[in-house]
């Protein structure tokens, strides 16, 4: 039955793994705050073959509640892995040619250490003990994880939404270790418009009595908030155009029930998606990935210090529909990028699914980034 | 210390005054739900003067969480009403001239009838026993109020936002009544976006334990939810300019905290404006209003039928930022009142205040309002 479901093109079974690190004093994560943390897992998940030369990896970056897992599917699963679309023979980011990587970042709750792990200093989970974490740390974590894979260079480093800024992070931190990034819908810092729904979804959860100051995990979930913050996600995540294709003002029943059960086509999609996410994420993670991305900043000579060049090629993608991270930010990016006389090209394609659009406009992705990958290995910089 | 605050052109000290009715069965407001709500008060103000041959008279509708203290100042305040700005000698409504009214609506909590008003059956709050109440509900009542006023004919309804829903309303309802109609910021009907804002915002209410099926008159308040709810709606009144141009990513101390404190201004703003609302709104009436507001449907021939002409002369007017109602929506209203050959005046004005344009855009408002005024008055149709 599963076997059935699995799409020609796919990776087949995966499995995630975890890789450890930090189990000596000398080797734990020291954080931006200067706090440390040890031991620290990675999950991860890799897809085709790392060639003799290890040139041939990608990273690929998720977004603030997805994982390692992108491509393939897990025993017993009918569902593949986030990004199946894209990762697999022949898609774009091609498993017969590319060794594709994907980790779940820190502050997660999908097997990389997070607020829901277990704090080897009392025995039970961190909840707020968990050090506040920020896209650096992320990726400081995920190089840990590239140097015990043994590569020295990533042939790219790709992700849509928060990917895109690892993506951006990486690029900033270890230009050296990247001959490309791929940034899809994103930007390099937040503006106050994504703060303020970054900070109305932490209030909805933090407001919630069973979040009990993030100490939670041996009673009942914070989930009245945490579906909250998820239905306001939600609509930020979809268009005007789209919501009107989708729901317009379609009704679930033939008439107005008068009350304030869910009447509209539209509310009744929003809650249950909220419903859903309550039982496959954890509310503290929210707060701690919502944080790093409001302190997430390499704008401008953040990216690239004064007089320095970097040896990597940029793709950047946005969607004309997408108002959570619009095209004029892509757009600030790739200016400055070029201004630095950095290989740089920009697409902005003509969707309608709003921020959605990365997960949905594959076939347009797809060409753009396997010609894109093609240039990357035939043309080295 | 007050009297020094009244600022020239003030309508000077003011007060709500209240209308009752449905004290007899057969007086009783029957609602579209076919519920009978009775009795039925309405808080409402007036600034000016009526004249002989109640010609002059503008009806102001409020929005979501205003009153009817438009104008002027009450005793002790030093604070004037929520559109002084429009409303007084020389001013947009020109209280030398007209004679104006503002009334709270039913389902609200500022005076007139709603859910945390004394149910008469159980002499307890109502709570949910309050029926779900629609904007041609409220418009009904308020028609009983200007009956009551001895008003034949409206030379103007006028509103912002909700308010120009109750205007649409009125001219869908009464159109002998309504010599003219100001549409400012405003739909015939709320797009999926704006119903889903609107279900988040009551989620977040009905999910804090307090509300306790909305019947809290007796203990805690659901005060998280509700703030969480003015939270979202701050977001959503604002551009993602005027956001940049107020906030940017202005920290309100230094450096980052590392936590989940208040650390950039847009925080501390949302936190802050959450806070205070609660303070002064019932969060069952935000449920109820919105619940209207989601209902409200004039669009096409349901605002004027097949075959029909009628005798409304109307200023529409929208905001280039103004994303919550944006312009599409005033110029669907517009096309169609074109296509039916009724007198229309649209403008669209440059502001890059988003939503909350309408309170602040003033000047410019002025200068339409009291042109088209003027042509009303000078001449009739």
């Amino acid at each position: 039955m599963r076997q059935e479901k699995i799409k020609t093109g796919s990776v087949g079974l995966v499995e995630t793994r975890y890789f450890t690190f930090g189990n000596t004093e000398g080797d734990a994560l020291v954080l931006e705050s200067g706090q440390r943390l040890a031991p620290v897992i990675q999950a991860y998940e890799t897809y085709g073959e790392l060639n003799r030369d290890k040139s041939n990896a990608i990273l690929v970056e998720h977004t603030l509640t997805s994982d390692a897992h992108a491509a393939g599917y897990h025993e017993g699963d009918i569902h593949p892995g986030w990004w199946d679309d894209m990762i697999g023979p022949g898609k774009a980011f091609d498993t017969d040619k590319y060794f594709v990587i994907c980790s779940n970042v820190i502050g997660g709750c999908k097997g990389s250490t997070g607020p829901s792990s277990i704090n080897p200093g009392t025995g039970k989970p961190y909840g707020l003990d968990f050090p506040v974490i920020t896209v650096k740390d992320m990726v400081e974590a995920q190089k840990r994880l590239v140097d015990y894979l043994g590569i020295k260079r990533l042939l790219s480093v790709a992700g849509g939404s928060m990917g895109g800024m690892l993506a951006l992070q990486w690029a900033a931190d270890y230009p050296e270790m990247v001959d490309s990034a791929i940034l899809i819908a994103t930007a390099w810092k937040q503006s106050p418009q994504q703060l303020a729904f970054a900070e109305v979804g932490r209030q909805a959860i933090m407001k919630d009595p069973n979040w009990n100051n993030g100490n939670y995990y041996n009673g009942p979930r914070p989930e009245n908030g945490l579906s909250v913050a998820r239905m306001i996600g939600h609509i930020t995540y979809m268009s005007e155009t789209s919501m009107e294709d989708k729901f317009s003002r379609k009704l679930k029943n033939n008439d107005y029930s008068f009350s304030f059960n869910v009447d509209f086509e539209v509310e009744s999609y929003l809650n249950y998606n909220g419903n859903v996410f309550v039982k496959r994420f954890d509310a503290n993670s929210y707060l701690y990935i919502t944080r790093a991305l409001n302190y997430f900043d390499v704008s401008g000579e953040k990216l690239i210090p004064p007089g320095r060049t970097i040896d990597i090629r940029f793709l950047v993608i946005s969607f004309l529909s997408d108002w959570l991270y619009p095209s004029w930010q892509s757009k600030e990016i790739v200016r400055f990028l070029m201004s630095r006389q950095q290989d740089t090209t920009y697409c902005e394609i003509k969707s309608t699914y709003g921020h959605d659009a990365f997960l949905l406009e594959f076939e347009e992705e797809t060409r753009l980034i396997k010609h894109f990958l093609k240039k990357v290995v035939d043309e080295p910089g």
